[in-house]
């Protein structure tokens, strides 16, 4: 028998060659492939978000097939997503950061490959709206997407996040009454934010949406103010967009015709 | 040998059977190869054509990769597109159809891969808002978008082509004040068309946006009425939706803050 066993095995091994080689060789799973870079990604729109579609629709593992560098919530809206250098990181009521499981669902996301294309060396400001001003000049143009990093100690960070909700959802005008509120001083970690151009209003939220996640991804949250000192802003510029609808849950009989900007104004920054 | 044959085939198929097991099964290829047949792919926004971004930034060639059925119009708007069954069409001044090479660049069109989703029996309508309408009430939803055809023969339909613009380009609402316009009786052919949302305003036409092709390929243009009678509409869901931004021409520099919807639904309509 001893004879016969080494043929059995060579010709295995050649029909598993061949076999090797006529499958094609595989692309990264999903339709979608390779991530495009310049491309920014987005699970529903901000005026859904807005009246209440928390159910999520899109597994954070299929996210990130899109990026490594994005911000959002959870199914129920129960906390507040920040995704930096490819690990999505949920932050709760308590502040606290944590890793997420790839099938927990998102009704609203963004997230790109960030590429680290354009550095301003150092803005400063005392506050949310002195640090925006300092961002518009940065940018070379209003008019495309930006993902926005900025690594450094800041001087205060005011973050937030907000509670799982139950159904039937309220809109989050009402949910973010109930935010849980954080302020550190002298704290070091990483802004993930993006700028959105002023004609996506009612898709996205238009200007600077900031998320922060600290250095030691312990804790972070939604930004509501923030102080820089001389740290350099890392710019991505995004040319391509592309909205993915929620094909289930409330987002199909919603009245998403009316002008909710001024609410968003209000609940996001 | 007899004995060990079959034994040496059945090792070698169950080698086989794991090996192509293991392999997972191959995705369609990354972002070069075949299109999402639910994805809407758009080139600019709609509120840069309006203040004249007529510079072509995406060539025919590559805006095909992405569907079969579409509409848009060319480099220096030079007359109306029409995509359909795969062909791309522009439309002159003289209301003749005619395909077009695909080095041609695009400054403004959408496109999808059209799918015979859902097929309303039949409406009817003296006229665009009666038409629009009857297909209001025709959409599963307002809030996704929906490619549109129709085809059939039609009372009336009025249309029109654009005159190719000299820089430095005027806004849309003066180079339509040049269109041609062309009225048909009983004309056979398709309406090409798309439904976008209201919060795509900015973006893209909201509401339906509708070029028509004569059945022998011979003329067409950009929908200003049609009165239909009794001809099925056949419908494709399309929720997803992909924005391309023009990285050179006048794009980066323009002011697209402003609310124009009153202009384009002026211009379009």
């Amino acid at each position: 028998m001893k004879v016969t066993v080494v043929p059995v095995i060579v010709a295995a091994l050649a029909i598993l060659a061949v076999a090797l080689l006529a499958v094609p060789q595989v692309t990264p799973p999903g339709p979608a492939g390779t991530p495009d870079p310049d491309l920014l990604y987005q699970v529903s729109v901000i005026d859904a978000l807005m009246q209440g579609a928390y159910d999520g629709v899109v597994p954070v593992g299929e996210l990130m097939r899109h990026g490594d560098f994005g911000l959002g919530t959870f199914d129920a809206l129960d906390g507040e997503m920040v995704v930096l250098d490819g690990t999505c990181y949920r932050v709760g009521m308590d502040g606290a950061a944590h890793p997420v499981n790839s099938s927990i669902l998102v009704p609203y996301a963004d997230i790109t490959t960030f590429e680290r294309e354009t550095v301003v060396p150092g803005i400063s400001g005392m506050n949310m709206s002195q640090v925006t001003a300092a961002l518009d000049t940065a940018l070379p143009s209003e008019n495309f997407f930006y993902a926005i990093r900025i690594d450094g100690t800041f001087p205060s960070v005011k973050a937030r996040s907000v509670p799982r909700q139950e159904k039937p959802y309220p809109p989050l005008t009402e949910a973010v009454s109930h935010q849980a509120v954080f302020l550190w001083h002298n704290v070091t970690g990483t802004v993930v934010g993006f700028y959105s151009p002023p004609y996506t209003e009612g898709i996205d939220v238009t200007g600077y949406h900031l998320h922060f996640l600290s250095s030691d991804r312990s804790m972070g949250g939604h930004v509501l103010d923030l102080a820089v000192e001389d740290t350099p802003v890392v710019l991505d510029i995004t040319p391509r967009f592309t909205v993915v609808l929620p094909e289930s849950g409330d987002f199909t009989e919603m009245d998403l015709s009316g002008d909710l900007s001024q609410d968003t104004a209000l609940v996001e920054k």
